[in-house]
């Protein structure tokens, strides 16, 4: 199994790399279990994917913390079969693969149910790829009934879903669509865009 | 078949609504052809699936024109089987499917030898998502042969693959990896972030 983010950070402000730099330490805790690259589009973190969200949803509260309009985009992926296997992506946790979709969809609604909040609230949008097998649609249609019941859905839009609420939810609920459904060892992407302080109407 | 993106615009800058603002402008040559949407994340543009990487290259290179880094991500999608046909969604030139993977290499490469250039350099990565079939790496593989002989490729990355050039050539490059690569009527998704006046050296 190979884990891991390709993420971007964008402050809507002139002093963007100071936001950014800032930002950058909320993730201190996490460096131990990551291998991390950057370079001038987005840093790569390589680790287990559970923790892969909690990084992000830190490093993001942190750069929304300054007020600034900051949107954070990730392109999120495991069991990419271009990928070798690495020893650090082994999930802590265990997988849950095992469960039936009903009982996965379950599973995920308790984990975001305990989820702390932060005091911060976000907007996001993202899009599901469970690749290379045949049943996609069902596992996509699985993961959107969650959805529906994690407390922060939005609405479904056109070639994704939205949801808005604090960040604790919302990122746990990106995590748990990442972690629970898509085949087991499958290769399943997510891409999202997380957004706060935006100065638009909702 | 539906087809269509989802797109963010990005300035790291004080005065980004007044850069997205003047940007947008630089679709209405488009607006007749398409249908369009917009929230506080994105904005939703559905029609011709050959329309929508000129529209939004025109748009970035726009905001980009401005020398402010600016970043572009969207979401683009055909074929997928939870939207339905829509008339406006007509390739206007027809598809090339029926072609063999090295012919559609052959005809990917060609369009974007002919591509005008703007004198806008830009980085991009994007990754490909062809779904619901069982040999989504064969297209993976044929489209990445294509892309190391586009004259943009930058280099491999995981879970995406870099470009750097001339907006012209890589808003065409990533064109043809959207229009030509994964089943003709399938679901193909592709997700991609372009960068311009980044600070960041290389």
């Amino acid at each position: 199994m190979f884990s891991g983010a390709q993420i971007s950070l964008y402050p809507m402000c002139d002093d963007f790399v100071g936001v950014i730099l800032k930002a950058i330490s909320a993730m201190d805790s996490y460096r131990p279990n990551f291998r991390i690259e950057t370079d001038d589009i987005s840093t790569l973190i390589v680790g287990p994917p559970e923790q892969l969200f909690p990084a992000m949803r830190d490093l993001f509260a942190s750069a929304a913390a300054s007020g600034v309009h900051c949107v954070l985009s990730a392109t999120v992926s495991r069991g990419c079969p271009g990928e070798p296997d690495d020893p650090i992506c082994t999930p802590i946790s265990g997988s849950s693969h095992e469960l039936s979709l009903a009982e996965r969809i379950g599973a995920a609604r308790a984990h975001v149910d305990s989820a702390k909040k932060l005091g911060q609230e976000v907007a996001a949008q993202f899009s599901l790829y469970p690749l290379g097998e045949g049943h996609h649609m069902d596992e996509i249609y699985g993961c959107i009934d969650f959805l529906k019941t994690s407390g922060v859905f939005d609405r479904s839009k056109n070639f994704c879903t939205k949801l808005r609420g604090d960040a604790g939810p919302v990122f746990a609920t990106l995590s748990e669509a990442f972690l629970r459904f898509g085949a087991p060892q499958g290769h399943v992407a997510l891409d999202f865009t997380v957004s706060a302080n935006s100065p638009s109407p909702c």
